[in-house]
C-alpha cells in the first residue's frame, strides 16, 4: 500500500522499454551469487578475489600518499592519468606486448571496456563471433547492442575451435568482431595453445575481423610462464586487448584498460564520454602509486602462491571425493575450473539442493551459454575460499552430486 | 615511424565503426576545456567545483574509517550499499521528494545514470524531447542510442517552453521521454517556475511520457530556498530524478543516483550490469560515512556561502565592465551563467582570440546546441575560480568582447 504523499509512484506507470533492454536477461550468475551469500554457505559461485589477500594496507597507504601529494587534483575532474598509462605500458611488456601510452585507454573496470568497444564496433543487426561457452559480461553486452551472436564451438580441452572461427569469418556479411578469452578461460579454465593463438591472429588479419582479447587472468599463472597474449602476436593493429585490475588488485577500484591502435582510441574516447564522462582520478592515481612503489610484482607473487595452493587443494579434493563419471578441467592459472556431470544431469536443480542440504554453491553451466547447453556442467571458483573451506566444500559438493546421480 | 616489433599496429587497420559512434562528435566543450587548462589562463570554461572547497581531509578520514571498519568488504565486489541508499532517501526529503531505498539506484556518476536510462527507454529511431540549449551529456548520450531529437524552445528568462513540450507530446508516435534540467540550468542558469514544474509533470502524466529530471545543482541555491523538484510533484511514477555527487562532494568519487519506481529500477539493474557490472563499493561507503558523520549539511553550507560570493563577484564585475549591448542571466544558484553578445557575433572565433591575447576562457554557446544556434552566446562558470580571479577574468573578457564588437 502506498503511504500518503509518497512520490515513488504506482508500479503500473506505463513505461515503454527499449528492445535492447528487453532482450537482456537478469544475469543468472549474479542472481545466484546473491542467493548464495549466506555466511553458512561455502560458495564456489562468485569470481571474487580472496578477501584475505586484498592489499588493504597498501591501498590505504597509496590513497593517503596521493591525497597528501595531489590534494584537490585527486578528487577533481581530470584527463586520463598519464603515469598510470605509463605503468600499463610496462605491465603489458610482461605479457610480451610492446605498446605506447597513446595506445592505452583507461576504463571504469573491464566490463566498461568491453561495453564501449561493442558500442563502437557493433550496430543492431550486425554480427559478432564469440565462444559458445562464454563469460556473460561479453554476451550480455553484445546483446544489449543488438548484435547477432555467432557462437563458435569451444572445447574444455583446447578452447575455441579455430576452424569454426574461420567458417564465421567467411560468411557474408562477415562478423564485426570476435571476442575471446585466451587465458584461463571464464568459465572453462582452458588456455589456447600458442599455435591456436597464432592462427587466430592470422585469421583476423586475413579476413579483417578485429579480435577483442579479454584477458583478466594471464598474470595469475601457477605453472610455468604466461603464454603470449594475442596482442603480442599482432603486427597490424587488429587485436584489441582488455585488462582488469579487479582480479589483480581490488574490484572496488573499478579500473580496467584497453590496448588498441590510437586512432580507434580517439573514437572510443567519445563513446566513453557518453557512458560515464571519465574514470575516477582518485583510483587511477592510487593504482599508479601502487606500481610506483614496486608493490605490484610482490602482490602478484603472493596471489600466485596462494591461488596455486587453492587450485591444488580443489584438484586434490575433487580427485579424492568425486565418483569416476565426473570430469573437470585442470587449469594452470586463473580462478575457475569447470566440472561436468554425466549428460542429462541438471546442475540448476542440483544447485538448489546443494545449497539447501549441503550449504555449498556453484554456478550452473547453463548460465554461460546463450542457447541453453552445458546444463550438465558447473563453474567452480577456487580463489575466494580458503584451502580448508575448499576441502570441506568439495566434500559437501560430492555428497550432493552422488545423491543427484543416484550413487547414494 | 613504427619501431621494430611494436604491437600497436598500423593506423590504417580497416576498423568499421558503428553508426551510433560515427554520429557522435567529440564534445567541443571537453576539447576546449583541454585547450584552456594552461595555468596562466583564467578559465570560466569547465564545470569544476572549487579546488579549495573540496573536502579533502573529510574524505580522507571517511576513507580511513571505512577501510579500518569494513576491510576487505570495502574493496571487494558487492551489491549497492544499503546505508548510502538510506542516506539518499533523507537527502531527497530535503528536495521535497518522499521516497524509499528500493526506489533509489546508485550509478557511477550522473552521466552513467542518464546513459543507462536512455539505453533502457530509447530505441534507434524513436524520439526524445529535450531543451534546444542543452547539457551535451544529455544530447550526446541520446544520439549514441540512435534517438531522434525533438528540441523544445528554451528561454534564458523562463526555461523550457511548456507549450512546445505539449506539441511534441501530441505527435504520433509520441516521444519516449522528455529530458529537462529544471534548476540552475546548464548552461543557461535559469530555473523553472513552480507553475511550469506543475504543468510539465501534468503533461507527462496526461500523455504518458516519462520525464528525466537531471538535477545536479538544486541544493546549490544562494537566494531563498530550493524550488520543489519535479519528482516531488509526481504522484504517478512518471518522473525519474537524476542526482550527482560530483558538484556536491567531489567528481572523482564518480557517484550519482536515480530515484524512480522500483519495477523500472529492476530492469535498469540489468542494463547497468552490462555497462560496468557495479559501482565502487569503496566510494559508496565513503559517501555513506560522510553522511553518517553529519558532514554533508555543513559542507553544502560552505559551498553555498562561497559560490554565492563568487556568483555575486561575477555579476558585479559584469555590470561594471560589460558594454550595454551585452546581456547575461542572473541565476539564483548552480555554477553557470549565460552571456549573450549581439546577434551575429561568433563566440567560437572570440574564444581563440580571448585565450591568446587575454588569457581568459569560456565555452562558446554553439557547444550546447544540436543545430548550431547560440553562436553569439557563451557559458561562464563561476564555481572554480576565486572571487579575485573572477574579477580579473571578467575585466579581460570585457576587453576581448569590446575589441570583437568594435568598441575599442
Amino acid at each position: 500500500m502506498e503511504e500518503r504523499g509518497h512520490n515513488g509512484g504506482a508500479a503500473t506507470w506505463p513505461y515503454r522499454y527499449s528492445r535492447r533492454a528487453t532482450q537482456l536477461r537478469r544475469s543468472l550468475m549474479r542472481e545466484l551469487i546473491g542467493l548464495t551469500a549466506r555466511p553458512d554457505i561455502i560458495s564456489f559461485a562468485g569470481g571474487l578475489p580472496a578477501p584475505d589477500l586484498l592489499p588493504i594496507a597498501e591501498i590505504h597507504d597509496c590513497m593517503e600518499a596521493v591525497l597528501a601529494r595531489d590534494g584537490a587534483r585527486a578528487l577533481q575532474y581530470g584527463p586520463p592519468y598519464a603515469p598510470l598509462k605509463e605503468a600499463l605500458v610496462e605491465h603489458m611488456a610482461r605479457l610480451g606486448v610492446r605498446t605506447r601510452p597513446e595506445e592505452v585507454f583507461i576504463t571504469t573496470g573491464a566490463q566498461q571496456a568491453l561495453d564501449v568497444l561493442f558500442r563502437l564496433l557493433v550496430d543492431r543487426g550486425t554480427s559478432a563471433a564469440l565462444e559458445e561457452t562464454v563469460y556473460t559480461g561479453i554476451s550480455q553486452s553484445l546483446i544489449s547492442q543488438g548484435a547477432r551472436l555467432l557462437t563458435v564451438p569451444t572445447s574444455l580441452q583446447t578452447g575455441i575451435d579455430v576452424e569454426g572461427v574461420e567458417r564465421h569469418f567467411q560468411a557474408s556479411p562477415r562478423p564485426h568482431l570476435l571476442a575471446v578469452v585466451p587465458d584461463f578461460h571464464n568459465p572453462l579454465g582452458v588456455s589456447l595453445s600458442v599455435d591456436k593463438r597464432e592462427r587466430l591472429v592470422e585469421l583476423g588479419r586475413r579476413y579483417n575481423v578485429p579480435i577483442i582479447e579479454d584477458n583478466p587472468y594471464s598474470l595469475l599463472c601457477y605453472q610455468g610462464r604466461p603464454l603470449p597474449a594475442l596482442k603480442s602476436l599482432d603486427e597490424t593493429g587488429g587485436v584489441i586487448f582488455v585488462g582488469s585490475f579487479s582480479k589483480l588488485l581490488a574490484p572496488a577500484l573499478r579500473l580496467g584498460w584497453i590496448v588498441a591502435p590510437a586512432p580507434l582510441l580517439q573514437k572510443l574516447a567519445v563513446v566513453k564520454e557518453t557512458a560515464d564522462l571519465e574514470t575516477s582520478a582518485l583510483t587511477q592515481r592510487v593504482v599508479a602509486e601502487f606500481y610506483r612503489r614496486g608493490l605490484m610484482e610482490p602482490h602478484l607473487e603472493r596471489l600466485r602462491q596462494a591461488y596455486g595452493q587453492r587450485l591444488a587443494a580443489m584438484q586434490a579434493a575433487l580427485a579424492r571425493e568425486m565418483p569416476p563419471t565426473i570430469r573437470w578441467s585442470t587449469p594452470a592459472g586463473g580462478i575457475f575450473l569447470w566440472l561436468c556431470l554425466p549428460e542429462g544431469s541438471d546442475t540448476l536443480a542440483l544447485l538448489r539442493q546443494a545449497v539447501e542440504t549441503e550449504r555449498v554453491a556453484f554456478i550452473p553451466g547453463a548460465a554461460f551459454s546463450t542457447d541453453g547447453h552445458s546444463a550438465n556442467a558447473m563453474r567452480l571458483n577456487f580463489s575466494n575460499a580458503s584451502p580448508a573451506q575448499i576441502d570441506e566444500g568439495i566434500i559437501r559438493l560430492a555428497r550432493a552430486i552422488k545423491r543427484s546421480i543416484g550413487l547414494t
